[in-house]
């Protein structure tokens, strides 16, 4: 076996610009010959389509607890089929939202117990923890008016106090000692952002080894 | 509030008579006047219906972790949609599959860690455990030989070892002291079985006081 790969995650609130940094992150990567896979929770497996699916639709009751459970079991079934076998081939995996989304959205958000949150997600992840977390910043006002001009879906039906909640969470990430997160602020251009999103991560590959420079 | 309801689950490999004697068994309670709900796990609730055809579907892969997961958000919708409500109303629910079916089948037959599973299943049932259970137990071949009469689904695609499995699983239920579990030999004719099992729920019902009698 080669050596392992390196998993990124890029988090942030709804509007902070986490699919768009997730593709132009890979995009870059791989314009330097840097081998990546670039996927997403929840739905990125054939079971993980169906219950995103599930958890966007409005037409039925899904209490806090189940949500909960949903977004752990797209989680196992992503971890196992997509995000293990590709740290196996020792490429770099870039996932928008993982464990911190779900501690933030779930627990910070919903009021979820979060000792309980962080339980499921080790049991889940099974040792995949990130190497490297992104949370893309935004201030609460700009990012609600960010997603008023988006098509909304269930998951982003929320007001600015829940908006807060989720911020909050993500702040609290940094405290963490077991954990290498790097705040980016994404109030910028796109492009600023995306240059600094890489500088971070390209900083983080030399330092550990993983590409030369 | 007036009393709380009672909460009866029936439990049993497959092929043990699980559906006909819920049936039987609400028929003859509501002839006798009582209350009763009668419902099963998984998917009776919109959510659960949506979450039982991912579980029956065999087109693509469900992690053990997953599927574990999948039936403890089914039972957490379950209890906070359809159990709860009943109980706080004061009638009878009388609950084909519940906490020990995932027990038995994800634990014992699977291999998927108890302790977790027991864990979950407390967590999920939020203190909502049954009054009264009912193991339907049948000799292992004779469940197999039941099922292959059957047209089969994921659920029941199994080999005899996994039925032995399951069958030491329910006879351990036996052995725990916190809750109230009776076996009764579902190997006899059908309505020998149900006279048996509303027997047992009778004199339940009399001695917490819930018939008089």
């Amino acid at each position: 076996m080669g050596k392992r790969g390196i998993l990124i995650t890029l988090e942030g609130i709804d509007g902070s610009g986490k699919s768009t940094h997730v593709r132009l992150l890979s995009e870059a990567l791989r314009e330097r010959g840097i081998p990546v896979v670039s996927t997403f929770e929840p739905g990125d497996t054939p079971l993980g389509a169906e219950l995103r699916r599930i958890l966007l639709r409005g037409d039925f009751s899904i209490a806090e607890q189940a949500e909960l459970l949903l977004y752990m079991a797209d989680r196992v079934q992503h971890v196992q089929e997509v995000i293990l076998p590709a740290l196996n081939k020792g490429v770099i995996v870039v996932c928008e939202r993982y464990v911190d989304s779900t501690l933030v959205y779930q627990g910070y958000g919903r009021g979820v117990d979060k000792g309980f949150i962080e339980f499921l997600n080790e049991w889940v992840v099974d040792g995949c923890i990130p190497d490297l977390t992104i949370v893309l910043t935004l201030p609460v006002d700009l990012a609600f008016e960010r997603m008023k001009s988006r098509d909304r879906d269930r998951m982003e039906q929320n007001d600015m106090a829940f908006f807060q909640r989720l911020k909050d969470g993500y702040d609290e990430l940094l405290k963490k000692d077991n954990r290498n997160v790097v705040l980016v602020d994404a109030t910028r251009k796109k492009q600023i952002v995306h240059m600094d999103v890489l500088k971070v991560v390209l900083s983080y590959l030399r330092k550990v080894g993983f590409i030369e420079g």
